[in-house]
């Protein structure tokens, strides 16, 4: 059976929780108190309503006690995302994802039982603080504490040069599991590989070989 | 020489920039209209200073043209975000990385020469949105609008399999370019290499082989 | 050693309580938002401050680590009131009891860890609704569900006789366990005990003995 | 005939004494001047009606003429207070109790013939600080300026001995009129009833007295 | 010994009296919550203060319980009307006045001893609209509910005819009291007065008759 | 033909109006932006109509072309109070009356031809001064700068005295016009009329003289 | 094909501009968010619609493509300015002018393509400011930045005299152009023409000579 | 002796004059009740103080008396513009000019005997719609009713014709009074002057004739 969403509250990180489970196909019931908002997401999500969040009775005629997973995310409006929240975990939702504005706020919501809390600034801010310290890093994946896997442009230094001549691995104790040339990706690619202009490096390694090859072997 | 980086507006973005360029031992000046919010982060920034962003003489007086890259994120205030990041474009800012509202409000920013534009909560939104539907995605990559790199937790199914016996490769077309056991990894593992309980899989492919592979090879 | 009270929120509820501790000569630290409150409050108790009581770090400077039993009581400012109590609890003060709004308040207040929850107006609103059905009662005490034991005026009807011609046990199942007579209490009076004008009977039994002698006894 | 009801201004107080009766089975109309209010408690009043309270006319369409005992409890609204208390007793209505927020108010509803004024926050500030200095006491009635009849938990100290050991009456001067075991009540308990874990004495007695029991017999 | 005066609330009534006091040479404090008003006043007052009228210890403060007569005027505040002028009675000042906003004000300012309530707004509005039906009418005196003195215009028609001549207390029951001309005044003029151009008339009578004569006989 | 009255603006002064014409029998025009106001006097308006009075277009729909007597008395909105009094000038209607705000407001009245300004709390304020000064003293006309008329309480002293013994004429130069007994009023008394107690005397005559005999000969 | 025009947001600007194409037989379209405004300038547009202008699917539907001019003029909402200018000229419509409200907000203007910005205030303050510095000066017309060409009052000191006698384009280098007598304009009037009282001067020539002309020859 | 001027008001039209009179060389006192904007305009004016124009008092301490031409631009604040205007039209000010806000404003200011009224948006709207129906208008002097000066660029259609060949005068009734040619101008062209490509005409006319030649003749 299909897993039933609801989003509380569409403002911006709401809305575009709506907007992404509408291009991947996924439905999902999405709530707010402010008709323009319910108007705005209403051609995104299987049914928008406008109702007071914070009223049990009415939650109930809706037949969120049907839905899988909610995620709370009310803008400013601390007490709203706390009672809505409690009365979600209450009708029994498994899955009460809810967005937190500060760290007490976080503690409540843990305490009352909610799943996971979700700070998307703070979040947001640590991917592009981590992306702005190397200019060569378009993304990365935190594997662990020590180790990542990193996505890389490729610098001039670089080019014309097989995977065998840079010997990353031994130098910097990085390995590169993939290199994307335009829409290519080569997986695993061999130590005669010669690396080109405009080259894309997947590069798995601890952090501190990581940035010693962006800063010296790059 | 170190870059100078500048923050304009210290809302949760704001802020939490300011905090992971402190934890990365980065200097950055932290500027808001509200001595409050100046207060708030004036233990994490080398300088914090309550200006109005949009009054040129002051931002002169403070030293902004100096800085190599600056964020304006101020919260819903769209007519100071663009009139701040004109001006820091004026004065010319190498890097001028500003926060949007909405689509219009990306295009302004765009036209008026803002190098990045970021919407936290819109992307913050699609990650967890892609990884609510696997639930054993943990994170991914983008590598092109094809491709991706995840991050997916092994099943039981998988357990006490080599790479070899579930031939992933040629069933689904995804390569396992690593293998997360514990704290250690395990770059481009050998196809002998037996699955754990607990094993997290480093996988490159292509969306829909992923996909494929996750709802029936695992 | 003597324990240490502290009032948070000097509202009608709060201010009353830090009065009626001074009334009977208990310590109490009053701590308000508002600097006006806090002047209004500054006689009755040991320390009033003026201070933001969400913020752990001047709460932590007041020395509210000390106290042993601390009163939340905003009036209707449940976001401050839920924060106020989790800073409080994790800051280890063994009683914390708040003031609560409704009911979604209460439940989060209990999941906190809050000590008791108090509705000041709805016990209030209990009381005198039961007061009001009769009007020959003053207060009572809520000994269980089925019994009570209440402070009644005894009526025209009953005077110049003794308890033993009323023989209310027998007739009605409640025990007379005290006669009030001006300034002077009668604990257990005697059978021959004879009832006089303006007298207040104690009485305890059933509460539906006690609403039936009241009906058709008196 | 029965008595009518009637309830003005449904915030916490007045909407709870609104519930109380109805728990109680007594009819009762509810006025407010705002909708929301009044489809809250509509379903525990006989009438509940949306209605300015300071408008005599409209007071008059509503049969208010009829009311035996009215209860005015507007929040912070001091004006409105005291007009419908006096159009209230204009009207006739034998008995008009009103909610005040202060000393003032109450002397105005004094002097314009409100039979009886109401603090509930301030009379359960008394209650709570009253409980909270002995931890033992559960409730408590005041008799007179200088007796009081209390309920308390008895403690492992006096178990295991019969009224006659503990001799309280002529140590103390205080009288146990009752014991409380379980859902049973033991009232005028004999000299040789043995007090057991659990119990809850029901005793009269002078204010000083009882302090001086608690502290020093129990 | 001089009488003092006190005036609370400089609103345009209160502020007009300050300032006809001080024309009449009488001294008068005047006291107000805005200290722009007071300002505006200070030169025509002995004291202007700003106060909080409402606070008990101020005003004993400030000296009030030796006024002798106190104004309150406090415009649309009408439970700071009430509260003041309660404190006032409360203080013991002899003559409390106050302007009152609707008649249930009215009736509340008598309950609490207020000893005379003043409407300027519609005693003026009963002037002009007596004053409007009569374009000959200057002013009038109520002397009872039938009789009246007014001071009207003599019309042409009156002009060179001696009071014999009119004849006015035998066609229309009215005394002509005086006749005023330019500066000078003829009272009790004799019947062989002749009226001039520009004469106005003070005449006592009925009420109906004054309206007679100045409709048919002027 | 009748004349048509038309009072725009329903606050206090022109609500007052509105009661005073009904009282009289004068038909009225009642007009005010609230719909609230409109309500509250229609039944003492031949018509009341809610509209924008600074609306020259509606203005001429309602008929007001046809009024002979209009009175603009808006609260504290001197810009509608001035563009309403213009657009009834321009109109053409014959008297336009206008409440003024102060001095100024006053001036620019006259300047747009309005008929006559009213200061209803200034007259007022200087009514009751008048009127406290002497206690005697009930009403007052101003006849001229030195010369009134006024209607006092004759004291003890005066009782059982004949105008004759008092000799008022010759020793304080005032006129005794009338005697007001109960319900009956004397005009120009006989020199052997006898004052008795709770006689209201008609007096015309200097200021300064009235005010000596006020102080000396009572 | 006649052109189309647009008008959004209908101030004093924007409505203005309404007017003067209604009275000059052009047609255009009337945009404002307020219903009031719409109502207001109805009677002078072809459609005068109350639409929120920043939402791009309404301008559609409002067939805002076929537009071939747009006048952007909201008041003090620089935000709802630039976010409509933007959507205009993504829409494709050929001009958009835009009123600007300051320096910046020029800038952005310019830089999504406004095809020219409007400063009212400040270009009849310029004009205004011009004028006042001779008194004599009616209006003019800025040819370069060293020419103009001005209509100004002929004084007394010219009257009766011939453009030979003056001789002013040898003394002052100014060219008279015209004379305006009364409503004749005589276009290049000969040298025998007679200045007369009244008569306005249309004179082309640099600033310089033009001041010298007035302050000396005139 | 040097005139004196003086802006009331710095919104963007007073601020705007402030600034044109700067740079003009003319000294101007500037007056508003906001600090901001005081500081804003300080750098332009001799002297710029924050008072509340309504106030006499004030305004003569200022020594506005000396002022020779003010000017008043209160934005939406019509009462403060008409008090400010009468005010300084009673201390004698000569010249007095206040911007409109609609017509009844305007008809106020008149009558209070202010000297111009000026309409900024009005104005400029006229000047544009006018501008926006010729392309080939840059600006225009109305000289009456029925003639203009207008400034218009020659079309191709003209180049390289003599005024000769063209006749306009003839032909339309319109006169060439001269030709701007790059920074050069010709004033009243002889008939052999060749128009050459980008040459601008000043051409003084009837309204009809200029636009039936711009319409038909070029």
């Amino acid at each position: 059976m299909k897993k039933q969403f609801a989003v509380f509250g569409l403002g911006r990180f709401g809305g575009s929780l709506v907007k992404e489970f509408h291009e991947l196909g996924i439905e999902v019931l999405a709530i707010d108190k402010s008709e323009e908002k319910v108007q705005q997401y209403a051609a995104y999500a299987t049914h928008a309503v406008r109702a007071n969040a914070i009223d049990e009775t009415i939650l109930k005629q809706l037949g969120v006690r049907n839905v899988d997973h909610a995620f709370v995310s009310f803008g400013d409006d601390i007490e709203a995302s706390i009672l809505t929240s409690l009365i979600l975990k209450e009708l029994g939702i498994p899955q009460v994802w809810a967005k937190a504005q500060n760290d007490y706020h976080q503690k409540v919501l843990d305490k009352i039982g909610v799943n996971r809390v979700i700070h998307p600034e703070r979040d947001m801010a640590k991917r592009i603080a981590h992306h702005i310290i190397s200019e060569k890093m378009i993304d990365y994946i935190e594997l662990s504490r020590e180790y990542s896997m990193v996505e890389v442009v490729a610098t001039k230094k670089l080019c014309n040069k097989t995977l065998l001549d840079l010997d990353i691995r031994s130098k910097y104790g990085c390995n590169i599991v993939g290199i994307q040339r335009g829409e290519e990706i080569f997986v695993s690619p061999g130590a005669e590989e010669k690396i080109t202009l405009g080259d894309v490096l997947l590069i798995i390694g601890k952090n501190k070989d990581i940035v010693d090859f962006e800063e010296y072997g790059m």
